[in-house]
């Protein structure tokens, strides 16, 4: 059951900046792919396999860490059926990095197609081609690969102490970053706002506390899976599962060492990516093979591959601290954390900045440090995850928050309400910790977040469920937290998005657009911008999306900028066909440009209804009788800023103090995007990323063995809710209108992501009073600090 | 063996107005499509079908002439595995036309899906849908269709006398051209320009004959063929052997009556069109029986349904009278005509208007008249085919030119240098037949038939081979003819093409174009003039062509519009692109944009080759780093003229006196098409079309027996020339430049199907003495003259 406070009409709080009046943004219309997904019609990558397809599949290393002696895949050659084998012996060696090439978004540098050494259990070593499956595994068991096993760390602080095994001890990696490889750093980042030490000497009470974020999963319903085929002209297609088409062009064409113009990349719908699909995980090898073989080659992931060898969230230990006075003034805030990147770099670098700068300046607090760190251990590679880094940040300063409130007596969400920054203002962190591209301005414009947390504490029933705990009868205590949250809307000077709109005959449009819908409705949000532009139904756009010869380019979805930029990109390509349209009406009309207004479908004259013309009519006079032409509109939209969208969170959990069994039962999320192109869009959102997080803070927990293989790695094992298992989430959407967004929208898609993981946590001690700085909160842990407690409690 | 006089640089007689150097244009670059077509990858409509297509088949009318009086499906229905039937008692009665709809392109008014009556021999009574090519033959014979057999009428002059068979006596077609259904007269155009009787009264000499072309074939390789599916969407997809993608997503929406969004037309490989393809013959039954089975559907004509019921040469029998002084000079072309368009309108009208604009416009002549007259008759409907109304007329005026030249005592090509229209000239009956459209100038502003009279003759060798008949020993003789032609580049003011160009990662650029290649070439001409305009390799330039939703809007590949429109439209994208491109590099450079020179993929200072940045460094700029966009260019062209290429013509022939074979033993075809961007495929377009008029002129034709039922579909006894009996045809390329082409460039495809016709009966005349005033000139004709030639001489 979601409620939303109302699109722009019902705002509770109408912003003085509100956009006109829409007839199709801001409504709740159905997904423009519904029909087709729900029939089960739509086109997913593996839907369309060409005839005589070959089965690629990828031999994975037993080992945590070992050099890669031999590979003897003579026996694998013989059998029947095989077509290629691949490994490091023979392809090309060029890492997965855009390093030097004017393109700073963190492609790992240290990844190659295969390497002469293995890094994590699940690591790449090799890949087989054959006619089918059962031919492809077999080979995978021909090859005899030998291993000079190599000692392997695990454990954060471990991996970087002197003596540490080195994982990655390669000299001709392409770097561009200040990390150090004799020390496993990956990457390292630092900012000082203010004087820390000065603001913790000005609080009245300081509080603070180690907090550590674990590995979990995306989880996607459809795994990696990637399918290759050369066209009739021998260009090289790749049909694949990814969020980032365009990147995946140029990353391939890089390690293959072809053209960029020989690669056409099509991204078909999409079951989910969450950012897991942001990194070149098949599709080198894949498209490798069908080079080597000429064949379409298909290659999915299995599930405990997924698992294993795609990418997981990044954990982190994390120490931070905070000083308040008595008032709630917050006086400095002190934050270190090392980020576990697993076997590779991948995203590390940015979601390291990120847990900063989404973070940390989420307070008001002139007195702000930062310090942070990225390191190697051999253990599956972290990579982007929605939050990207927020998700961890959060987790600790949301319990800090909570921690800081408590101890000077005030309720948390006076303090969040007397702290958090608000429109009009920025903060120094941002600058400092990689916004600072040089034009970006990170003032913040639209800040909804005061009426998110009034409105979340009112239907929450914050002030009833809040501190029952202690005097509940029974094993089972109720308790409710809460957290304010906080994150972008694109990178800016980085991210761009471009789009193309042409009219046909009917008065309807073609879309062209690189923005990449995972299932997140985000072709239904373009079509929406697109039709309440040019005053034309849903229905009469008709999209192509993200096929890089048919799409103009957009550096992907990430970041939460599918609907900030390639939304803008389209409203204003539609804003330019309207203005060409216009011309041409005008011209039909016998007036000039200006006396004219757009009605549905239609232009007529100021005043004077009667005098008009359909887009039909235009339409046909354009392209058939006069002047012909096509009408085209096209733009590219980059972002200056990244508005943050803000939410408040409220939880309330039920803690089984006998079993240790935290069932939340209460989660409302009041969360200002700006204005919800599609609120029922923002709703699914922000449900599935909450969802998605209540599992992470309670079961959802890769289990290592002492040789770092994953124990779990099965739906089994690795326990996803499933519906009844999980409350009814409340959206509540506070509509801002964001001056930079098309229609005043800011993102949606991530920063629900980052609240249950504090807002349980709070909950929990507000149940029980016990703090959980590690997550996730299993039944051991709690029963663990429950006793722990008990045992201080009576000492 | 075809020899080429020059591209611009060895021209005999360089244009003053040449265009600058090319890299480019003007080079036998190889086709684009040449290794997937060579390989057999190419992908023709029927090359991807989807599972669980359907096969759909017609049921073709046995009459020539009958009412339905009913129809019973109930057995055919039964069959296991049938699951559609459509037949006029279950289609919408929508004609196939566009009129009152501000497009004048004669698609046929008084064509629909199906229809209560039959009117030819191979007319559409039903269709089936089932899962087998056998079930849906089966079906075929299961339907019970009762006929109410009508009088018919087959010849031209007996369809317009009162009391003839009325062949459409509907009262509900639309109609815009004042044709008289009690009549059969399916169109009229007048023309009458100085005074003729004056102009013949002038005379010293008038010539004058009746002359008859016949029935025959396109040929396609490729029948038609159609599949038509529902996307995932539940938008229809018609996957076509079209030449007009765009003219088929309208037809078929209207007659279907559903949204042109709904309807998606891609244009695969093509195996020939000829002008065959440019109509809905197939379409709009394949779409509805998707439509009503929700399967895809794969329709094709066999060979006999080709020959029958698709569309053929238009047969006219033609009046013509011409009055010459002595000295040479015209003074009167009277011709009258009657076009035989078979049993439905077609192309009626405006392969009639074109058989007086493109040949009685040839010569300076200030007197013309002209009256012709289209009738409809029950044969086999005339259409679109190459040389569109100018072969037919040509057969006609090519040989009066010879027969007054001969009275006169001239030689022909004394006769037509004299004659020939000139650059800056115009003539009256443009205007006065159909290219009288507002705007248009019908003033030529380039002309090579001087030069290509003069240097064809001197190939030829013209002054040897001519005469030399009646002094040839034995029953074998040789004679020489020629001939001059004219053709258009577009229909001024309709026709129109847009194009899009995207900029690429590595420089390179996708080309998005509506340009209908049916594998002549087109898409190599496009990707030239792009490649050209850019200063990049042609394999830099992706097509993206005919798929209506992702190329721009072109009305077609017809009126010998591609290279012109098309290819003019390109160019402008491409130059939109550039100064796009520049901006970024002046940005980047530091300097003014028009200090910037073009090199090869780079920008440079003008005197400053060193200071430059290649294409690949400005596309990564523009898409990564600074100001992001990207770069588009977009355009659309229209006509104002149709500017005639030019051609001269030289045939040899050996006529076996004993047995009536003709054989040309050489051909001389020396062309004017402006600058040709590809010579090789301006010689590969001329050899074909010559070698289709010589079948023509001498073997192809329909055979009827009395009830209107063709004798010969088949390949066995409708006779084509294959390799080996074909004369070499030797192509001289005269090039000009047409200041409104790309480049320079004119149409080349269509003008040289006009030749062969009268060329070879001038020849047959010059080797015997006889003329041969109706095609073909079979051995059966040839002994018939040469008999009554011998009865005349002796009598």
């Amino acid at each position: 059951m979601t409620k939303t406070a109302g699109t722009k009409k019902t705002s509770a709080r109408p912003e003085p900046n509100a956009a006109r009046e829409t007839r199709v943004v801001g409504k709740p219309v159905p997904k423009v792919d519904g029909l087709s997904l729900a029939t089960g019609r739509a086109k997913f990558t593996a839907d369309e396999i060409p005839p005589h397809c070959l089965v690629g599949m990828l031999l994975l290393s037993p080992h945590a860490h070992a050099k890669i002696k031999s590979i003897d895949t003579s026996e694998a050659e013989k059998l029947p059926g095989v077509r290629a084998i691949l490994h490091h012996g023979n392809v090309p060696r060029i890492a997965h990095t855009t390093a030097g090439q004017g393109f700073p978004e963190p492609s790992p540098w240290d990844t190659f197609m295969f390497d002469n050494k293995v890094r994590y259990v699940g690591d790449r070593v090799a890949a087989v081609a054959a006619e089918t499956r059962d031919i492809a595994l077999q080979a995978l068991k021909l090859i005899r690969v030998e291993y000079e096993p190599l000692p392997a760390v695990f454990d954060f602080e471990e991996a970087l102490k002197p003596g540490a095994p080195i994982i990655h001890d390669e000299p001709d990696i392409t770097s561009f970053l200040p990390f150090d490889p004799k020390r496993n750093l990956a990457a390292w980042a630092k900012a000082d706002v203010g004087d820390i030490e000065k603001g913790l000497a000005e609080a009245d009470v300081v509080v603070e506390g180690e907090f550590e974020t674990h590995y979990y999963a995306h989880a996607p319903i459809e795994p990696h899976v990637t399918l290759t085929y050369l066209d009739p002209d021998g260009r090289l297609v790749i049909r694949t599962s990814t969020q980032v088409p365009f990147h995946c062009r140029r990353i391939v064409a890089q390690t293959l060492g072809i053209p960029v113009r020989q690669i056409r990349v099509i991204k078909p719908r999409l079951g989910g990516g969450f950012g897991g699909k942001q990194e070149i995980l098949l599709e080198d090898v894949c498209a490798m093979l069908t080079l080597r073989t000429g064949r379409p080659v298909l290659m999915e992931l299995n599930r405990a591959q997924e698992f294993t060898s795609s990418r997981t969230r990044h954990p982190m230990r994390m120490w931070a601290k905070m000083g308040v006075k008595k008032n709630g003034e917050v006086t400095a805030i002190d934050f270190r954390g090392i980020l576990n990147t697993g076997a590779y770099g991948s995203h590390g670098l940015t979601v390291l900045t990120n847990v900063g700068s989404k973070c940390l300046g989420l307070l008001r607090c002139p007195n702000v440090r930062f310090d942070g760190k990225t390191v190697y251990t051999n253990l599956p590679v972290g990579g982007a995850y929605r939050g990207y880094g927020a998700t961890q940040g959060m987790m600790a300063l949301g319990q800090l928050i909570d921690e800081a409130a408590r101890a000077i007596g005030m309720d948390p969400v006076e303090f969040c309400l007397r702290n958090h920054i608000r429109a009009g203002e920025t903060h120094p962190i941002f600058r400092a910790l990689g916004e600072g591209r040089e034009g970006v301005d990170m003032t913040i414009a639209s800040c909804g977040l005061a009426e998110c947390i009034r409105l979340g504490a009112e239907r929450f029933g914050w002030k009833q469920r809040r501190g029952k705990g202690a005097s509940m009868p029974g094993p089972i205590k109720r308790g409710a937290g809460m957290v304010i949250l906080m994150q972008g809307s694109s990178i800016p000077e980085i991210d761009m998005a471009a789009a193309i709109v042409k009219l046909n005959d009917d008065g309807s449009v073609n879309l062209y657009s690189g923005a990449t819908d995972l299932g997140t409705g985000a072709d239904t949000i373009l079509a929406q911008i697109v039709a309440e532009t040019l005053h034309i139904p849903v229905s009469d756009v008709i999209l192509t999306v993200a096929d890089t010869d048919n799409s103009p380019f957009d550096t992907g979805a990430y970041a939460s900028s599918t609907t900030y930029l390639s939304g803008e990109a389209a409203r204003r390509a539609a804003v330019d066909l309207l203005e060409n349209m216009r011309q041409v009406a005008a011209e039909a009309l016998d007036v000039s440009p200006e006396k004219l207004d757009v009605g549905e479908k239609c232009f007529y004259v100021h005043g004077n209804p009667r005098k008009t013309i359909s887009y039909e009519a235009l339409a046909r006079r354009a392209l058939y009788s006069r002047n012909q032409q096509q009408l085209v509109g096209h733009a590219s939209a980059i972002s200056h800023v990244s508005p943050p969208p803000f939410a408040a969170h409220f939880c309330e959990v039920e803690v089984d103090t006998e079993t240790g069994v935290v069932r939340v039962v209460k989660y409302v999320a009041a969360v200002d995007c700006g204005v919800p192109i599609n609120p029922k869009l923002a709703e699914g959102q922000t449900e599935g990323a909450v969802l998605n997080s209540i599992g992470a803070a309670l079961m959802e927990e890769y289990l290592f063995n002492d040789d770092g293989r994953m124990l779990n790695p099965t739906f089994n094992y690795y326990k996803l809710f499933t519906p009844g298992e999980t409350p009814l989430v409340e959206t509540i959407l506070v509509p801002t209108h964001e001056p930079t967004g098309p229609y005043g929208a800011k993102s949606v898609s991530e920063i629900s992501t980052n609240g249950p993981l504090p807002a349980i946590a709070n909950a929990i001690y507000d149940a029980v009073g016990v703090r959980l700085r590690k997550a996730p909160y299993t039944p051991e842990r709690v029963l663990e600090a429950l006793e722990a407690k008990r045992k201080a409690e009576h000492s």
